[in-house]
């Protein structure tokens, strides 16, 4: 056990990402200056950003946990697997949203007490057990890629915070190869996951844009959404079994691929965020690797005609494992990033689309994909931007770092509705946007594109930039707070698959009503009866 | 107000089914003396099945209710629109399953206090404000086509039983066209959506054997599963929003085709099986009508070889709306119905493959289906036998009635597990079916085949005939009980289409452990703190 600060190697054998950004700190990057040029001349004069402290200068507000509650914890999962030193806690005070990064800007931080890393159910049993008795909020954390506050480290009624890593909880369980299902601990990584299922001929095909540093677990408890799930599904259509601690008793569901025994519980803890319990295992639909991958990229006279296109495709159900569409200044950007900068005031929206599968059913889908996006107008594109655009799917992240390090505010955000709601809601938002930046008087650029498609409606992803100054935390939560509301007016959801977390959750009731808040907070205090898993996401604090 | 029995026209404008048997008496039919023949090899002797007693000639052993329940009722709903009359309580008696047509056949008979029948949601919450202020129970009585006890009026420790009658509340509320969406009253049955959305050119494609009678309320209650699921889902994965009334409150949920605000909280009303509510709106996803359907027939030497062919096609996608496959008995069966009795002997397995769609899409799907069959040593067959099925899927139930008259015990029970523990457990229930039949010294016939197929694995369903003797009831729970817990054993599910009831409730811990039965009461407890709504579905009575 350690209470003191490590600075050295705060890892327990655990590649943590940025402290203060994302990812791999060896791949962060600065701005081209033609790119510095052109923010100029679209948000006008930049703040210079202030310098980030360094880990070690950044005082915790938060007192570490007690010795009598470490040496409890130390009990439950090892003394080697409880650590309040400084940076670890810092490494573990939030996600990985544009507010978290500008958290830790901050002179002062608020920060678990403490983080234990259990090996194993029965453990993580055992620190669900140790923090009820002892009056501690346990947060589980698995990637830490979670970007609407719900790793925030709120005590709520509670003496401290224990931050539940799960980084230790990983490996594949089990393959069954005929059935194609493997279960993971909920620990484990995309990545790792992804490399154990290659090796034997494999794939589960989630790629969020955490891919990189997310845990299935996470992808579980948030209801994750990732960039293939025209063709595999969203992560809760994927999982097919979870087991799940909770605080009073341990559950194992999922017994068989159909079932009509009575409610399906798994759909309770898909998008639990950490209350009610800590997901452990996810058992989860796989397939073989795809024989063929084929990306193209197709352009559309206007988002509108593009987002009847991919309509028709959603609707008739041609097969393609990703289609999405970027709307017109998304388009001209990406057309920029190509190295076409001369085409940035090109007319048009272009969407990329990739078919996989055994080669003849690749290839057969995509002709009937084909069909539809050219009977609504679309024609086949320079095949560089789906080739882009697959290079770059990761790098997002490592952009805003620059952006932000630049002065430049960089955010996203997302929704969904039916298709025939689709506009009214891209116009809400798009105007809530312009209102909010307005009040703010910064110069913003907002672009926007379809990232999932389903038969009845469609996910829309918005990415903004603006030159909210110095200090944007609280002029962006003026206007994300704008936009949350244009979007429960306008009947689109809180979140399609960033989930509800602290951020959202004032938003929640207007999602669910009182009576959908009512079921939550009874199965809370049936399962978790101290209140003590992960106060203050998804049920709002100032609610209860 | 009707409280006197009423023999002449118990209807309400409603067509109720054969009181005491299937569906339109009109299309009753006697057995041909073949099959009498056919049956006596199977079977040996068979009883002469007594002659059940008429409607008015019953007697029910629970009282009316009281002037004023039925008065305050009336409040509700309008005096024509509360009946106590003999004749319309044993009418919602109970469901369709063959015990409960075994205790139609009795002198002495359980019914409900009362029927009552809303009109709009309003009138649903204010019938389940008087039972809930006057100690009523509450059954939700959709088609009357439960199979699994969820109809059957448990007072449970209330005062009496009102049967909450959905018909009135029938029809179409709204067509969204462009998004494929269709909201219908949760009392409106299948077959009079489907007439509403062929007048749009569109089409809804559940079709499971109850489809002529049961209510699309119904369906998403029980988590009902169609013919065609396939290629259109399970009627779960068809519904895109409900609305529920529960004595405390009134839900809204499904705001967006993909989301992830928390948990699915629709998803806890989908198998809720009129516990926690009363489902009064379904928004479905729909599809144009198909412009093609294509049937084949395809035969395999044995079940597992037409196994692994099935499993080819879900884990491939290649897109069939129907793809099912009898097992050798069964198919022995089929081809004796289309006539060839002849082949009644003949070796191997019967599949029945169905493509739909646009003509070019259907015929694609089809030919990328009979590559994979063809590769698992499939030949196209007598594509009458296609035919045949399509033109009998609704007519089974008529014939278990002909069979029940003729001294022959007819049930049907389902379960589905992963394709790697498939033949596991279809020799386990075989196996079960056989010893408990033994048990009860009868001679049998087992047939049983896959009726759904997944990614992950299939369904199995079972017919089975038996001579039972003259009083079948009791023998068959002991036969059913058993089938039950080597259902559980073997790891497959208590059901995968016909749902728990006050059935399959003594299994649910099985299958969802006590922290999932937890959850159910919790749930239950805040949203119905009286438990007026169907006592005894679902959460097993001896467990309150």
């Amino acid at each position: 056990m350690s209470t003191q600060p490590d600075n050295e190697s705060p890892d327990h054998g655990r590649a943590y990402m940025r402290w203060d950004g994302w990812g791999d700190p060896a791949r962060a990057h600065g701005l081209p200056n033609g790119v510095k040029l052109l923010l100029a001349a679209v948000l006008g004069r930049l703040p210079k950003a202030p310098s980030a402290p360094r880990l070690a200068e950044v005082t915790i507000s938060t007192p570490p946990l007690a010795d009598d509650d470490l040496a409890a914890l130390a009990k439950a999962v090892g003394d080697d697997h409880v650590d309040a030193g400084h940076d670890v806690r810092l490494l573990h005070a939030g996600g990985k949203s544009t507010p978290d990064l500008l958290r830790r800007r901050q002179a002062v931080q608020v920060a678990p007490g403490a983080v234990v890393l259990p090996a194993t159910e029965d453990e993580v049993a055992a620190v669900l057990a140790v923090a009820g008795e002892r009056g501690l909020a346990v947060v589980p954390f698995g990637g830490g890629t979670a970007v609407t506050g719900g790793l925030t480290p709120h005590a709520g009624p509670h003496r401290g915070v224990v931050s539940l890593d799960l980084h230790r909880l990983s490996g594949l369980v089990a393959l069954d190869e005929l059935a194609h299902e493997a279960t993971f601990l909920a620990g484990t990584t995309a990545p790792v996951a992804e490399t154990f299922l290659a090796e034997r001929g494999f794939e589960l095909g989630h790629f969020p844009q955490s891919f990189e540093f997310a845990t299935l677990g996470g992808f579980a408890a948030m209801r994750s959404s990732g960039q293939n799930s025209a063709g595999y599904g969203r992560f809760d259509a994927m999982v097919t079994g979870l087991r799940v601690v909770t605080p009073t008793g341990t559950l194992d569901l999922g017994r068989a691929p159909g079932s009509a025994a009575g409610p399906d519980l798994m759909r309770w803890f898909l998008g639990s965020e950490g209350t009610f319990g800590v997901i452990t295992q996810v058992r989860l639909r796989v397939h073989p690797t795809p024989e063929a991958r084929l990306f193209d990229a197709w352009t559309f006279g206007s988002f509108a005609a593009g987002a009847d296109a991919l309509r028709g495709v959603a609707q008739l159900g041609t097969g393609p494992t990703v289609i999405r569409l970027s709307d017109e200044d998304e388009t001209a950007v990406s057309l920029a990033q190509v190295g076409n900068i001369g085409k940035a005031l090109a007319k048009g929206c272009t969407a990329v689309v990739l078919h996989e599968g055994p080669a003849d059913l690749a290839a057969e889908r995509r002709e009937a994909t084909a069909r539809v996006l050219r009977a609504a107008g679309g024609e086949l594109a320079d095949p560089r931007l789906a080739a882009s655009w697959d290079h770059g799917r990761f790098k997002a992240p490592y952009l805003r770092d620059a952006l932000l390090a630049h002065g430049v505010f960089c955010e996203t955000l997302e929704t969904a509705t039916t298709w025939s709601n689709l506009h009214t809601l891209k116009t809400a938002v798009t105007a809530a946007l312009a209102d909010g930046f307005a009040g703010e008087r910064a110069r913003n650029r907002v672009l926007c594109h379809i990232s999932h498609v389903y038969p009845t409606g469609a996910s829309l992803y918005f990415t903004v930039i603006a030159g909210l100054g110095i200090d944007p935390l609280e002029p962006w939560e003026r206007v994300k707070s704008r936009v949350n509301d244009a979007i429960m007016a306008a009947g689109g959801t809180i979140s399609h698959h960033h989930g509800v977390g602290a951020d959202h959750a004032p938003w929640l009731e207007h999602e669910i009503g009182s009576t959908g808040l009512r079921m939550l907070r009874a199965v809370q205090a049936e399962l978790d009866p101290a209140g003590i898993m992960n106060p203050g996401a998804l049920v709002d604090r100032r609610l209860r």
